[in-house]
């Protein structure tokens, strides 16, 4: 079975290449009735879209404007798919051709071919980020689902280059192209991502997800655990190395005694699960967080081999992102709202 | 869709209750003609089994004998569905009894009874770590198919509270109960262990899993990706908090230039991907890594609630295991497993 | 893919071969709380038991008690997976010893062995009708799910050796074997299966199924309409060659002015639809009918070829069914109760 | 789960509505490396498209451009999805609105209210014939996989209002606008439909669907049985009221010793099971037959009820088709091969 779709319920199915035609999606199960127009997903988009200034971003102006193409009558959905388009208008391939034959180190190119026999090696093809705005354009639908439980997605950075935000003030997200909480951590980061770039080089963080009123009962287990999908979809993010749930890798470090979470009348009295006990949700804040690898198409010379396997040297030139945080971000928020979106739906069918 | 089964062309699907008359999993897609009879997966099933000594044991002695009840003719399996049965045979239900209108903190009493209205309290029910006998008998069979292209799947224990193994040697993985590859470190745990147990506390540990000749080219992107399937499934371990894939968390914390894998002639120069490009395996070993939280049933006091919600400490009697570290290795190798044979069995539809 | 499992809210797995140990099922996704025993499983498994007397019967006496592994507690179902084992008491292996080699006409004995490359050829191993009894097991689990919404599948032979029946009174169809709505065609038919059984021949005919109270909005276009489940439902049972809806074959030969079935304040005026439009419930009664193969068993010497090729003939001893609709009454009923609980399910989704 | 994708390794999501502002199709798990251009997905469109004159067309002119928007690079397949639309030019919305608070007999117009609780009234929306473009588009792609393997499908009419093809001349099939093999019945079947549509009434049909070199061992037992899935797949056109295999309905009033297939040493010496035995294929012709019930959309008074329940009475302006079985000949044909298209991949996993 092939790979492109998720989701059981509330099902996604993404396409396209870096710089073919246009890459869309496909969102199959979403509920009728619910109100949906392009501008709303054009919002989610823009937010994820580079060229927003801020050393971190790319030359490659995406104009990123989604069509609506069905599944919307009047204004609202219908229950039946709706298919979103964007077309690829700016991409000069051209520019691809001096990296056809070799196989840059961190990215798909020599597993593409390894899998598929071919490749698209314009753009990273298939396995470019740009595949990722597909997913932001369907988070954002998957939120209109989310909205009729109250549910809220919240995706910041907590780290980028090794520096932490030291503070969580969710107005500051939305004030600062990195989406840190903390305004001063995001202005040490920007001065680090000039700096890192400059050298040629790249730089990795930690994004933190958190969802808000989740009801208590979501998640299936014992495959389809709620944390599980989350893992999923969070680590079906290209640059994603890791995932956390509550306490993470830190639980491994605690006593039985430290790391459950007391029960109080009012509810639990810490969260170190996450907001998910025995892969279902408690009613607790969900807590994720991700490592973001660093972008790999750096400048400086790196040794690789070309498809012919002899040994080459490369030298990604253009410029590029210093790091993928700030596109990372709202991909990170838009995987959870579709994990949540199909598992309240998925609760529907099991206890009607 | 409710969650028991996993895999998609290699497919499990497990079901069972601690204190139910039996557990057992169906597995569908198992090619045929390969050998099997119930000693091979009984070997599998007897590394998780409690009871070996040494001071994390519960006093439960499992049997844990597997039946095959189908898909096996003559010695080999042929194509149709294999059924696994493991009757429970040693369940005293009644000393759970108390427990039955007390959510206690870290496990899912709350959880299932908010999702499934109803829940079998005995010993955790569905949630309890026993389900995961099915996984491992499950990834025994998955074993056979990696066989057949040379696939080797090891797990052990890398950490446990906050002991770290500081060699590997594969070699000691087997000889010690805790699956270490430093027996050294191996004692000390254990010592960790028998001292926090007499406190009534319990330990938490991180898991390795490492999967060698995996052959380039499995993973299906973008959602299916080879790192995303092994997230999912290592996170739907109860126990498990965080997945790692080669560098990890770490690589939040590199740049590019760093955590780049360089390639010779003769492949990677490093292997900080874990082994997975643009979530298809590239030829280099799969590398793993897991938190595992401390088990939740301690034998200190705690605060928590009943199921009218009102206040009330619990103490969880019975001795219980102080780390689920030495059961949760080969469940973990077991979902690597299954992981793997589902995606080589998927690779032959893809590049037929 | 493989494929023992069907449905997706409801969704069953059966295993099991004729000769093996046993056979079973395991039904994940049934809503918690339902009251369920094994004895209300055991009526319907008895409906379609051999052995009832009239001249159809096999000698196998089959037991078939149905355990329930798990899914149950104190009565009620949990919403974890219901795990339903009969185990195979009665099962002569030797007796196909003879058959080993040769390729019986109207049997998949050269398709499973072309498929897998093995068989396992006792009793027709995985291709048994035995299979079947796993199928009415889940259906009885289905018709709990169907009773929170008041619908009822009836299922009964309307046609056997070209004997038809004349009216449809219900509440013949339990008074004789044949499960027949006409007692007088009952008797017709019974004569003349007494005659072909003589002569070591066989018989086909007609089962037509009705469900009725299914509430409209049923079925989820364009791929998964509620006939087309049902389809698939009904073919995927060995015997069954054609399945019709509403007006089904004779549809071909109507003009538009006769097979529209008018509307009217109080309903449909008729119900060529067979209450099924656009593969959406309508909220008349479902009308299905299915053709069932004469079982291609017989005593009669038939022409074939052994696994070498080599022509050989064959006559099939032992006491046959001389027709396999007295037990595939209650499977068409199962495979219709299947679909229906599914799509209840799935229409919570949808809607919510 | 929603409703809008068909296969599992060869898995298509179809999307749009009739009055939208496009439809389209996802196509994952094409394989790699097979030549692809959007000619010649057009040439098996135009086959469908209404306008090639004779008496049943309608007189929208569908350009049915279609456009290949990835999935292809330098004229052959990658392996990743392949998304194709076709824009909706020529579609006048507001002829529609007359019948916006209309049921139409014979319609899904009731029924999509009753799912969704809304409708895209305009043209019968998602539920309109229009749909099946994105399926006729697909079935092209499928078709290359089967060119792998040599399989061919051929689609014809073999009965249209009571008049049956008497011979199958497969070169006559491509030569008339109703793909009958019988030129001299095409010809009195053009007269009949004339007639009747001068008459404001509509006729129904059968359609014949074969699949040639379809190797043995292709189907799924025991849900997923060969039959079963092309029951389902015809049974989701929505025209189809009937489905028959091989002998079909016919095989009911047969005996055993008639109806059973004798084997010779050059295989079979008829062709009842239609070329599938126990659900997989046995390297016979595939042989499925569909009644096809008359278009409803009819110009003669209808009774019938609004939205508020009230009887109204309707006649449905404009030219409208009197027969589907034109355009419904290249879906059959399109259903077919992606059913064989899935099941060859499946295979690939099942003995590779």
């Amino acid at each position: 079975m092939p790979g492109n779709t998720f989701g059981h319920s509330f099902r996604v199915t993404t396409w396209g290449e870096s710089h073919g035609p246009a890459i869309g999606v496909v969102i199959d199960g979403c509920p009728s009735r619910l109100p949906l127009n392009a501008d709303f997903i054009q919002a989610a988009l823009d937010k994820r879209r580079p060229g927003k200034g801020g050393a971190a971003e790319t030359t490659r102006k995406e104009p990123d404007r989604v069509e609506i193409l069905s599944g919307v009558f009047e204004g609202l959905t219908t229950g039946t798919p709706i298919s979103l388009v964007i077309y690829n208008k700016d991409a000069k391939s051209s520019s691809y051709d001096a990296l056809k034959d070799v196989f840059r180190p961190g990215h798909g190119d020599m597993t593409y071919l390894a899998k598929y026999g071919i490749r698209d090696h314009r753009g990273g093809g298939r396995a470019s980020g740009r595949e990722t705005a597909a997913r932001v354009a369907a988070g954002a639908v998957a939120q209109l689902v989310l909205n009729t439980a109250g549910i809220e997605v919240i995706a910041h950075t907590v780290c980028l280059g090794g520096i932490r935000a030291k503070e969580m003030n969710e107005q500051a997200i939305e004030n600062n192209r990195l989406f840190c909480a903390d305004a001063e951590a995001a202005v040490q980061m920007e001065e680090l991502i000039a700096s890192v770039r400059s050298e040629g080089d790249s730089l990795g963080g930690i994004v933190e997800i958190l969802a808000k009123n989740v009801p208590a009962g979501l998640g299936e287990p014992v495959f389809d655990k709620l944390d599980a999908d989350l893992a999923k979809a969070l680590m079906s993010i290209g640059a994603v190395k890791a995932v956390e749930i509550g306490a993470g890798m830190q639980a491994a470090f605690l006593r039985g005694s430290e790391n459950n979470d007391a029960i109080g009348p009012g509810g639990f009295l810490s969260n170190n699960a996450g907001g998910i006990l025995a892969g279902i949700s408690n009613g607790d804040e969900i807590v994720c967080r991700v490592a973001v690898k660093p972008i790999p198409s750096i400048s400086l010379v790196q040794q690789t081999v070309n498809t012919e396997g002899e040994p080459v040297t490369v030298r990604i030139g253009g410029r590029h992102d210093a790091s993928a945080i700030p596109r990372i971000v709202p991909v990170c928020q838009a995987m959870v709202r579709l994990v949540l979106a199909d598992h309240l739906l998925r609760q529907k069918a099991v206890n009607p």
